[in-house]
């Protein structure tokens, strides 16, 4: 698994945590839907300004996204 | 205090604890030296797989790096 789809997967973990939709998430956090799917998908990379923003957006800081990327990340290598 | 310059502080502050030069860390992660040079001075904004790179060669997790960041960011408020 790419570190990108792992990234992409916490990000959204955490939004249907909170019962977000993508553009819920988008507005809150001031980008495009489709850049904000693109991140959940692995496929948009998000900037180290673009991850605070998301952070902002889903009530939690960049290190719990991380976090959550790393073990998503470490499972699937274990596979 | 933007956020970009909190996480190139994070970044330096890492790799001056290991005791690298930005051209050995540049050659570890397989990133161009003015590219490392512009994130630690939070003119480069790194994407989740350069972050990544970076965290690798600095024997680090990428959520150690945004730990170290927000600790930045959060006492650079205060004042």
């Amino acid at each position: 698994m790419d570190i990108g789809v792992a990234f992409g997967r916490a990000v959204k973990l955490r939004r249907t945590e909170l019962d977000l939709s993508q553009e819920e998430l988008a507005d809150a956090a001031g980008l495009a839907r489709s850049f904000v799917s693109g991140i959940e998908r692995g496929v948009s990379s998000a900037s180290v300004q673009s991850v605070w923003k998301l952070s902002v957006a889903l009530d939690c800081l960049p290190s719990d996204l991380w976090l959550s990327a790393e073990r998503v990340y470490r499972d699937a290598k274990k596979r």
